[in-house]
């Protein structure tokens, strides 16, 4: 037994989606970020980073999303989340996870949370300001080449697609009109439409 | 035969230091940031994302850290340089290596190319002036508990070590007082002491 621990509409979701997709046994429990729950002691005993995704398996405590996603298409390899027997294929799924993880998320967190990276009013405002160019940007690498289709990595459905997905599932919060990412949006809908997807969101939503 | 792309003093060099760890077969290629070879037409069409590490390899081009060294343990098992076996100790390493590129990485960036998040010279000042303590409280974190000793990962010399060498030589540079963390100090002591790291340290110099 897996648990989750997760915030609704955070990034946990890709972790989510790919333990649903890999038919784990997992329960979620969800961290509230309104009551600043993150930051708890209880919370921070499990992950002292103060962050979600935490997963907690019979082994010990698990963080970071692309470390997580590869961790279960490892784990459960009948569900072929991953090319785990070819290291090039595995590196250009982990490239992309990677790229997710440490531009296209930090991207996001400088419109929510720039108070990480600067104290004054007015620097936390000019990131949140800059923050929608940077995020577009950001994208528009993987609408022009990163992005093969259908999938992230072509014919096969892999992690790297639930981390798109709940990237994506920003675009109009992050103020990015998603129009100008045909590919995306259509990757985007294509996740809403299998169970994996609809599933999380659903609990996430419970 | 590996390429590998690098700048002098940047986050390439844990790359380089794992493909002299695990006796690849490898050519160094600089890429020169001060005349801002990174943006020339020629290195974009290496990596569209204009940054270093990119990898070369007989199949195509990889990029992004912690996917070059998982991929430099997988594709040189007999250098034993991740659990390969063990999907939960894997993705310990792989935990390890994402919030470096992640969090500490991404701390470090705000100190030298803030212009990335945000446009005002202000802003971009406000974001230097943190990035001293955003860095050393990243690194409080890796002291106080990631790095278990004598190697990040134990007794067992991993892809975290040269990638934690890496962003501890920054230390001093980003006006971060090492003294505050005596066990990455003894790691980068340690590091310095290993044949892999002067050999890549002595090419990056050449
Ligand atoms: N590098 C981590 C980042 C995790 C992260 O920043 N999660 C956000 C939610 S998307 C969070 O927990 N934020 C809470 C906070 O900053 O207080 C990963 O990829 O899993
Ligand atoms: N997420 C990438 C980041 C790569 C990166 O930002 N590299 C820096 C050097 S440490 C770079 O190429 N900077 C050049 C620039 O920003 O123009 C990784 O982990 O490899």
């Amino acid at each position: 037994m897996l648990t989750l621990y997760y915030a609704a509409g955070s990034c946990a979701l890709a972790t989510h989606i790919a333990l649903i997709d890999a038919g784990a046994d997992y329960e979620a429990k969800p961290v509230d970020f309104a009551a600043n729950q993150q930051r708890t002691p209880e919370y921070l005993a499990v992950n002292p980073k103060g962050r979600v995704p935490a997963l907690v398996t019979p082994r010990g405590i698990l963080t970071e999303s692309p470390a997580l996603l590869a961790y279960v298409a490892q784990s459960f390899p009948a569900a072929k989340l991953a090319p785990l027997d070819d290291a090039h294929a595995f590196a250009e799924v982990q490239a992309f996870n990677s790229y997710i993880a440490t531009t296209v998320h930090v991207a996001h967190a400088h419109g929510r949370r720039g108070y990480r990276w600067a104290d004054e009013p007015e620097a936390i405002a000019a990131m949140k300001r800059k923050a929608p160019q940077v995020m577009a940007d950001s994208f528009a690498l993987i609408e022009d080449g990163m992005l093969r289709g259908p999938w992230v990595m072509g014919e096969r459905y892999s992690i790297c697609d639930p981390y798109l997905f709940t990237m994506a599932s920003w675009l109009e919060a992050d103020g990015v009109d998603p129009a100008r990412f045909p590919k995306i949006l259509d990757h985007r809908n294509r996740m809403m439409e299998r169970p994996a997807a609809r599933q999380a969101l659903a609990e996430q939503a419970a």
